[in-house]
């Protein structure tokens, strides 16, 4: 088969990906065990991101950003899983946070958060989910009541990404309970703040590298001057406008993720034999093999297709749920396949496949659930 | 959601896209029933397409055609779709027989039969299949023996699209009966030719109004000038260079079938109730909509990205593979939940998504079955 | 593997099996081709199978019928389904209409109908659905106004089985139509009264041979005597009570295709060659084969249970929802897998497989579609 | 829905179920997150329960077991996994170990194991498995080379549960390593025997209580009476007559499973909201629940018929290939189908949930692959 190469790469593109994969090898790459003993990334990994310019590729120049476009970040995604790694959450820094600030932020909100954000002086989470509250956003809890210049905001979040690592958390808050989705307002809240505290880094299934995290506020005072963009209520129509950049985002990962157990696992029966011949001499791996291959050929172009619509700005919200919705399910399904044809290896950790079969899980589950990728595409038919 | 648009069409497509339509509209959906009734459609409607300039659109000029490329003859075989028929073998006609002649034939064969093609004075079939072979073409058993200036041809054919109407029969045969691969030519074989019979047509599941049937060669003389490209030998590399254009046309069908069980479906759930209100209005509804609504997307995207590659000659025969395996998969499963949504009147002929079910069936069995397209995709790995 | 025998048989159902074998392999099996071509079996099939007994096996002696319980029917639909046939509407005859009148008709009503449809002088059919009700049984139209001591009877059913032959039609109306299901009776109509008319033989995917039909009720006069068991109302309850026996009559049939198709398939693989050798040398055909082998074998165990279970009366309404939706979907996926494995053969309705696969598909929507299966079992969780 | 008995179960497993709840409540469900923690169970766990008579339920009273069947070892199975228990491994101890020793040893062998093995004085492993042989037992290369009186063991074993804990590991030798099948012989080799040493125990996606562990034997001297059975060669007959009761094994906790992961999710749907609703009163919700409840229904029914089968002696061995490769797979289908009704917390390890879904995947594997059970069962077709 030829070698197929992405319809949005172009030279510049090139070089990115060849910097994120000297990045990925020599950083990444010879310490992922550590970071799944630790929990979390060596603080300095974002450091050391923010050297080489990986950092917020796609955040203008001059916020300290790489000035690129969606697709270097979708290039980072991918180098980042093709050495098998998921404990680094870079992709929520920098194409998530950093993009609330870009879109909504004032200038100066921008010109204090972006630079600090692409050097990894700061590293960035958001805060929207609480205990108890799912995916049903209208619902939170958390509340930001302003007094005089100040907001105290109180409440709790969970299920964190970058939780124990995050210096700036954007907070999804109430700045009116009563309301519903005209209620809600994003809080820029430094974690240095008094009454911000951090819970454990939850026991996951898998992500172990991850620093998913519980975090609480307990009357944290925070200026006026960080609600994001200073005007209450925006809140719930920026997370709408943000959320299909965050979907695919997922979708890349988990294409890249595909490719990867494509990979692995070629090499794997290709290497190992059973009852006398490689594994790969069976039909039924050869079957296998080519409906997993298909299966990430065709995530890989219906991506594709999104990343390029997405840069031209036309990724229209059913169709980022579909993206989400479909590489999401059948990564899943790829990766099961290929720990079965790993036999007893691909339940033991040390295989990478185990990993990402278990890191995979969440994709379907974060990031709106796949219930809820259904429930807004029926209602775009 | 936004409507989408095909990346390969242009303006002079969209000009055929009308045209196809208008036929398709016109000339073929009130026909439907007659067509299935006859088990074959009206010999006229070939002479009508080449009237209106719809025949080999994708053969030039110079021999009759539209000039065109695959993307003229994915057109049509989209607006057949859409009128929800699968009776008209003309995908075969057009974009498999014009092109083995287009792409083997000497100037003779070319100027004789293309022209013909094109307006509707023939219509083309290809013969392949025989009792017992099933997809193991290097092992067929009818022949051609060279006598003097003819050769004879002996031998019988089964699953004939176009068995019943066909003026040309492009007939696989054994010029050496000896050789496997290198024993196989193409005759071209006019059904005026004494020896010639067609036998029933096959009683099939569906594609009930397409004429399937066998042919019989009983010392059928033809003259040494009707083996293509007056070659002998080199059917088995001609076979396989084609092949990836006729997968992509069963595709291209499938994508289009879905498309179609889609809007049929929306259609019905929004107009009918059960339990005092609209189908559509069920969570279980909803949620199957949606992922039909996926799946269709998705198999678009990778047939689009398809299309363009043949287009430009760049698609390779594991992505003919892959894209024929994916879709003529998904199509039916696609029409399975579409056909469940309708409740019983999902069972009942009169209503389309019923000939669609029991329609796509076969599209993973012919043109290769999926078993067969695997252990292509597996080679390539 | 040991040969496994049902729990529920006895030496009294052997000799039933063997009498129903002779009966299917002499009486049914020659004529299926002669059935399907006319949409119905031949009206003297009836009388032959009362004529040996088979007909109306579970209804006592002393209204006629066999004095055997449901394992008797069973085993007559396991019969019918080893010879392939789908035309002949005994199961209904038997299992459902004779058990309704043997369940709640007087006297009067069981003395005069069931000897009959036990010799096979009276055909029965039971009219529930109709144009637009689909299973929401509270909301039909069909209305039986009293008029002294007539009921009349207007209305329009559709989908009924035995459409065409039935003599008696248990027919579902209202008696009172403004009430939903205390409004529903089940009314004796004989087809010789005046104003009744049957329409067409429906054009379904499968079930070529069955009568299903259309029937219309035009001022259809029948004695306040024809209402079974004489109380207006009953009918909804009746139905709540049969339900069970009517779905696991169709799980039973389901899992007899099952075992048919292995049976077809794994003769069809071992006879039949591919790429020179047999088809079952291909470790594709063996895993498949295995699995359906599973599915077959899973399906049987539990299907045994519910028989069972219901032959001592203990078979609930959730579990045999479960034992229906399970079996009729799982018999699609078996009879889907199986006709791949035969190839271009799969498709043509010559070879039992394609006509098994059409024939299946209305099992997953008649007698209650999965999606009302799975509201009952929901319910009951 | 009327609750349902197995029907293996009597008066006396009524007794031993409560001792076994009662057990598993009190000793095993407040310690699980401390097993896991340590990576194994409390030694003490098995003197306990040998205390109370939970060890070797199926052997015989005269060496010191409950007398029972296997219907007593599938008890204690399911109790194990109704407290969400994977650490323990007691399947494998008593069901499998015990068994072997039961059926081959000597009566010495007998007298001097199954005691100590039943007042948990004696914990065994029984070891396959060797790096690079997955399920090709015949390829194994670990001997035991006679020298006198004395064999002498070398080789090393992997993916062996109970391993770190074991005091007698059933290893499975070549006693002739010239030849395949026949040169295998199973050893009794004591952990306190010079030479044996511990591996470490493996890093898994789940089971993460279970001490799955490798060892190594670096010239074990056991004496000859250790070899089971004393005579040379039988090993590997005596893997497969002991085979089917180790799959029934991994099935009944299969069962188990998915009747605990019906009974966790539809306490968690019940109680949870989201978008201000029980998630139970969602459409989807309540058909994904009926679905799971009919999955783990119609495995429980061929899980009980093949424990009945079982106790009376008569499963085969292609029926517990069947029942291993079915139950295996879809309790993992049903813990993936619980997780996501669970949203985040479903990836919660303090969510039962989670470790089950974790803990089922290597049931698909262990015991012999899905693989294998497919070719098991497509010889006997």
């Amino acid at each position: 088969m030829t070698t197929r190469r992405s319809p949005w790469m172009d030279d510049d593109l090139d070089y990115v990906r060849d910097l994120a994969r000297t990045f990925c090898e020599k950083e990444i790459k010879p310490h992922i065990e550590t970071f799944i003993a630790d929990k979390h990334v060596d603080r300095q990994l974002w450091n050391r991101a923010g050297d080489v310019g990986l950092l917020c590729l796609s955040i203008p120049e001059e916020y300290g950003g790489g000035g690129g476009t969606f697709a270097h970040e979708a290039i980072l995604i991918e180098e980042q899983a093709r050495v098998g790694d998921s404990s680094w959450g870079a992709s929520l820094h920098n194409g998530i946070v950093a993009h609330y600030l870009l879109a909504y932020g004032t200038e100066e909100q921008k010109q204090h958060w972006l630079p600090k954000m692409a050097s990894g002086e700061v590293v960035g989470a958001i805060a929207m989910t609480e205990p108890g509250t799912g995916s049903d956003l209208q619902n939170i809890k958390t509340k930001a009541a302003r007094e005089g210049d100040e907001y105290v905001v109180s409440g709790s979040k969970t299920f964190i990404t970058n939780g124990s690592q995050a210096d700036l958390v954007l907070t999804v808050v109430k700045t009116d309970p009563d309301d519903r989705a005209a209620g809600i307002s994003l809080m820029l809240v430094p974690t240095s703040a008094e009454g911000f505290s951090r819970g454990r880094v939850l026991d996951k299934i898998g992500m172990k590298g991850q620093d998913t995290s519980e975090l609480f506020f307990d009357n944290v005072r925070v200026p006026v001057t960080n609600l994001l963009g200073l005007t209450e209520g925006q809140g719930f129509v920026q997370l709408m406008q943000q959320l299909p950049q965050e979907r695919l985002l997922v979708a890349v990962s988990n294409v890249a993720a595909m490719e990867f157990c494509l990979a692995e696992t070629l090499a794997y029966v290709r290497d190992r034999t059973a009852f006398g011949r490689p594994i790969w001499g069976f039909q039924n791996t050869k079957f296998k093999m080519a409906e997993v291959a298909t299966e990430a050929r065709v995530a890989r172009s219906f991506v594709d297709e999104c990343i390029q619509l997405h840069v031209g700005e036309g990724l229209d919200i059913p169709t980022a749920a579909m993206v989400k919705l479909w590489c999401s399910e059948r990564a899943q399904r790829v990766a099961d396949t290929c720990l079965q044809l790993h036999g007893g290896y691909g339940y033991m950790n040390e295989y990478p496949i185990a990993r990402v079969w278990a890191d995979m899980r969440v994709s379907q589950i974060y990031a709106g659930s796949s219930e809820i990728m259904k429930e807004i595409i029926s209602r775009s038919l």
